[in-house]
């Protein structure tokens, strides 16, 4: 099975190489059906193009949207062009000044370009060629940035990385200026900057440049883009494929600890848009990373489908780019803020530069999806090209309609078998639910883990990365030992751990081994969303299968959160549970003493990050736990025995230089357990304004939730409301097909039922 | 002095009194020169008027805000008469069901009876009279409430207070189907319900009623207005002098701390108007309260000004009343957030329902402010009454213009000689300085105290109360234990702590006796708006002296703020010096150990509930601290010695019930000092996104600040950017009239001025 896979993958990029060249040879014979290819026209032809100049010139004026961003850009540029052209000596981590200014360069390069395409005014041509010759003049001679901290080093950049995204976006201003330029100054552009440059960060950098990674993505379309620009083929096919012959070693890894080698050693942009998306458009390293890579995927193909249309490069394995667009914004919360799964930096959104890319890009070449266009609307900016003039024209008539955004499940793997995440939408709620893959570098130890949202505003959170990107007094922006210590293990997620010890002992090598399983997802009912899988790898021996249902019941003001986390092992262990809630405590059922002296939980695993503020023993059978966030007051319910523990921690221990968020957490330990149930229910319920200050529906509807019945076929659980009203799920261990017969007796209650679950 | 006033008071007391009787008797005879006067007309008369009624009637459909106000209240209303009338026997504390309930009731017998004025329909007029029966057929033989945490219990509610809320707003519900009700209901719903009711929160309750203290205004105003609309001599006369023979104990306290028995014998509403607003119109217990009082003060106000316009009580007191309303909204933040003076909480503001009474009754009766236009548009409602036409017709006919917030000085006192508040504001900054009096039972032990916002969001905060109101399982909604142990101690501040004890030893009866002193305060220059101000009495032997500055300076990004506190004694103590910044530390520059576990700084005066998260010596010249809030970074640079030590603290120690919040701040302390000068700058620069991820101006602008000179005649602080320049600012500590010439010689500079204070 595997091997086929990897015979039908090589197969493919064959045949498409092929095509490529043969391409190549015919472009001149063949006449594409694509009306937008712009190949043989002259420049530009990248990402705006000779046609959507004349058609852009024509509205100008008359499509608001767009005339709002280019005025922006042009008073933005303008005040550059005063300022004055700095080209500084590299010598800067991110946030600091070389680093900013060489960042602003590249993106004034390109916005510069388009400036002069649409307002034919040369003095936006004369920046960018004057900026270039600068360039050009320094980077001759110019040696690897002084900063030695990343595994590939840029130039003008502490990593590759960075110079890739400059090459970008040079590109498209090299592009715009190129008919301005003279033949001999785009000899000396091309030969003292653009193809050492674009050598650079290639074949002097294969560990970086040869990779199946976001990093490897950027620089495969740096080069690709320069390449189109250039019409040099052999660096296009550089770019397409990767280097050949790149003498990696196997056991490499880079500074985030991932492995650099491919393990069936594919490289090059195709490869990498093969490998991290699965069919569904999920990106293994979760949305952050999706968001980062998204730009060079779709810039370089819009480029691509413009200049060389014959390759369908968004038809590509079954459309995923535009798939992945979609999925993107389908992980994002109602604010439009991405979950934060694996390493994500919160409040990073739908409003940023590289959705604007994503959903101009995917409106022009999706089909024109006129949900795209709300989301355009919001972000209140356009790409200043083709695409963008289609979302300004869109929006001017009237075509918008809300992008709704409804329960889904994103397979994760290339193939779409390695797990996945699933998001349950009810109401203002929403459940996300990893069930994935191990997600390359970034991931982090969180099988079965969840979060949840509701209107936006996180009630149960993921903790995401611990790291402020681009504030240099912060370890230079960069990655901090607490994302390793931390963010990453297994205890900073609200999931289980197994005798204080991270999933797959916190080793990168056995988890990217693994994935969990899909058992079931039924999204078909309107009043009830459930997902359930299970995860056998993480602790061998154990099997950990957790069920999640966000349930609309008409005794309940607000939909709610069941979770049932049934764990089977072969060995008794302490099991650790923790509920990252985020707010302020308002009340409790059950006993517990609060230290006079603060002390961490533990000391390694992220038990040491974690101080204990409360502990006590669990009642026989509930514990509750009530608090208020936002305005809104929600509620935990959750079965317990009174051989448990309860404990209220809070994140914050051994961080020297106050690195992380001093957050809450109820944390719940069964000890010497070999089988256990963990069934809860999360309820938002009532609101307070400090305005009003009324406090409205401020308690909890549940008097009792009760595992009724657990064995290896079936595990079931009541939950009775305040007015004793019962309801009870059942979900089946065993055989989650949607068209099983089921027929189980608890008490003297029968229930019969057909499907993965049983819920009245 | 004090005698004199105190005569003087009596006096004018009396002559008012005297010109009451005499309007009583002769109210038919004399003709009152304001036309609003509606004292002859029949019923309403009290709020709305019947030529109000006749007005609103003629514009309904046509005054936006006035017309989507009355659908509101319409549905509102509609949706409870739908439900059915509800009158349970008294049982619960605030938030619980007969509170609530009670509570929602009195609301709607309001709202019910201007309904039934506007739209002349019958069902709400049977609505509000079915209630009344309902409620006078209950109150008979109702006992006192079974809750007895009180003072002074209600029978409706758990205190007297919520009584008194309940037949403030009963009233106008009352007035407004007065003509609806034949002579024999009327007869009967004032001998079973009203008069007994109004003598129950007076009479029978004069250590409620008889006081000055905003629960007392809320009593005489409800005796006042249930008096108006029953033409009731005596009760009327009861409200506006209180009781005369109260039989109160002059040592006896409330729940909260304070005093019952006003020293000096003064009791009704006309002296709990004199009493607590200073000439200015700060109100001695701080915004939240002044908010909380402004309702009943105004709807009284303006019922007396409708049917006894001879009493001409907006023009009381030099029209403090109206001058209350502008210092009010000048103590609120850029969002309209009330600062959290003594016991205040937050996210009160200015679009409660008591400000949208006052910013209307304020524009009707206070010469039409267009100011307040535009605040009532950002309420987005207005009261169903002759005010709310007025503010209707006023935003349709396009005449708002913007409430302008300047910098203020606001005296505290009854004849504005005990300290005040200051609002230094520049920019997007604002610095609230607090070196006022005591402030009642509500006042926090925080003299010279301060706190600082950009843009409506917290710098440096201050903490507010400890109490969760209306919030029923955090202690009945009612003030926490914390409050006292924590949130009124001086340590919970951002001030001096001497020897570890609370100013005034924490005790109310030394603290209500003293006050600080203004020394100057000078908003004329753009560049700087300076405030000073000292405090004797809070250590007795010990001056507390305190400048704060908001500067405007060209080599700065922002405007920044400098604060110099200067310390005399006359023996050595130990001085705390907190400061409670809100965000993520981002950089420091003095060495720290962080300890594994937290012990807390001390055992009594709010030190037992801080967490030591650090301790570190500071260094020889600065000490500095960069923060990270909302996405903008702050620095505090604070002038240090070798001896001094700096502590990072959090709040949450001895909190078993999780009733505070988490928050940090950095605390300087100087041991074993006499006199020592305290001079920090804390600027707020830069911005970051976590969408863009680009972080602007991440840094502090400041090289170096320095004491260069400290005498008992004069102290100087130089203040040096990262570019060398460098500014002296010198303030006089004697002499701090705007008259003054000064000289003064620090090494080779001669600086010689005219004023208060010296910046260049």
């Amino acid at each position: 099975m595997e091997l086929n896979k990897k015979a039908i993958i090589s197969a493919c990029l064959s045949v498409l190489l092929l095509g490529f060249v043969f391409s190549c040879k015919a472009q001149n014979e063949t006449s594409s059906k694509n009306t937008q290819s712009s190949n043989s026209g002259g420049h530009p032809k990248l990402i705006i193009t000779k046609a959507g100049v004349e058609k852009i010139r024509a509205e100008l004026g008359n499509i608001p949207i767009f005339d709002a961003t280019l005025k922006m850009a042009q008073e933005e540029v303008d005040a550059e062009i005063a300022l004055g052209i700095d080209t500084p000596i590299p010598k800067d981590f991110s946030g600091g000044y070389t680093h900013v200014r060489h960042k602003r360069n590249f993106f004034m390069l390109e916005k510069a370009g388009l400036l002069y395409q649409i307002l034919d005014d040369e003095k936006y041509a004369k920046y960018v060629k004057d900026m270039f010759f600068q360039y050009a003049a320094m980077y001759k001679d110019l040696p690897v940035h002084p900063q030695t901290r990343s595994y590939a080093r840029g130039k003008l950049f502490w990593q590759c990385l960075n110079d890739s995204n400059w090459l970008v976006y040079a590109s498209q201003g090299y592009d715009c200026i190129y008919e301005y330029l003279s033949p001999e100054e785009r000899e000396t552009l091309e030969t003292d900057l653009f193809k050492p440059f674009a050598d650079y960060i290639s074949i002097e950098n294969p560990q970086f440049y040869n990779r199946v990674h976001n990093h490897s993505t950027w620089g495969n379309a740096a080069v690709g883009m320069i390449a189109l620009v250039m019409d040099d083929a052999e660096l296009l096919h550089r770019a397409l494929y990767g280097i050949e012959n790149d003498g990696l070693d196997k056991n490499a890894k880079d500074n985030d600890g991932g492995f650099i080698k491919d393990p069936e050693g594919r490289a090059g942009f195709l490869a990498n848009l093969e490998e991290p998306f699965s069919p569904d458009g999920y990106y293994t390293e979760g949305p952050y990373y999706q968001r980062y890579a998204m730009y060079p995927f779709l810039i370089f193909s819009e480029a691509l489908n413009n200049v060389k249309p014959e390759l369908k490069i968004f038809e590509h394995k079954d459309g995923v780019l535009l798939k992945a667009v979609d999925a993107l914004l389908n992980l994002s919360d109602a604010d439009g803020d991405f979950f934060p799964l694996n390493d994500g930096q919160k409040g990073m959104s739908y409003y940023s530069k590289e959705l604007v890319t994503a959903v101009d890009i995917a409106y022009l070449h999706g089909g024109k999806n006129a949900g795209l266009l709300s989301i355009a609307e919001k972000q209140n900016r356009v790409l200043l090209d083709d695409s963008g003039l289609a979302i300004a024209l869109g929006i001017k008539n009237g075509e918008a309609k809300p992008f709704e955004k409804k329960s889904v499940n994103l397979s994760d793997g290339p193939d779409g078998k390695q797990g996945g995440v699933a998001v349950l939408r009810n109401d203002d709620l929403e459940v996300v639910f990893k069930y994935a893959a191990q997600g390359l570098s970034h991931g982090h130890y969180d099988k079965l883990s969840f979060s949840m949202y509701e209107n936006g505003q996180e009630v149960i959170q993921d903790y995401g990365l611990a790291r402020f990107v681009n504030i240099e007094q912060k370890g230079g922006g960069n990655y901090l030992k607490e994302n390793k210590t931390w963010a990453k293990q297994t205890i900073a997620h609200n999931t289980i751990t197994q005798n204080g010890k991270s999933h797959f002992q916190g080793k990168y090598e056995i988890g990217s081994k693994h994935h969990s399983v899909l058992d079931f997802y039924d999204f078909s009912n309107d009043q009830i969303k459930v997902v359930s899988a299970h995860e056998a790898n993480a602790y061998p021996g154990t099997i950990l299968h957790r069920t999640m249902a966000v349930i609309s019941d008409k005794d309940f003001e607000k939909p709610y959160v069941l979770d049932i986390m049934r764990v089977t092992s072969d060995k008794a262990n302490q099991y650790d549970f923790p509920y990252y809630f985020l707010g302020q405590v308002m009340e409790t059922n059950f006993k517990y003493q609060t230290p006079e002296v603060l002390k961490p939980l533990g000391a390694k695993h992220g038990y040491q990050h974690l101080f204990v503020e409360a502990q006590g023993q669990a009642n026989q059978e509930n514990v509750k736990l009530s608090w208020l966030n936002a305005g809104r007051f929600h509620t935990l319910t959750t079965v317990t025995d009174n051989q448990d523990e309860v404990f209220l921690t809070r994140i914050g221990a051994a961080d020297p230089e106050f690195n992380l968020r001093k957050e809450p957490a109820l944390m719940l330990r069964k000890s010497q357990t070999k089988d256990a149930v963990f069934a809860s229910v999360i309820e938002s319920h009532g609101s307070y304004s400090p305005v009003s200050e009324n406090a409205v529906n401020s308690h909890s509807n549940i008097t009792k939730i009760e595992v009724i019945h657990n064995d290896a076929n079936y595990t079931a659980v009541s939950i009775m409301d305040l007015q004793g009203h019962s309801k009870v799920f059942i979900v089946s261990n065993k055989t989650a097909s949607k068209e099983a017969n089921h027929k189980l007796k608890i008490h003297d209650d029968t229930f019969q039922w057909t499907g993965s679950y049983y819920f009245k």
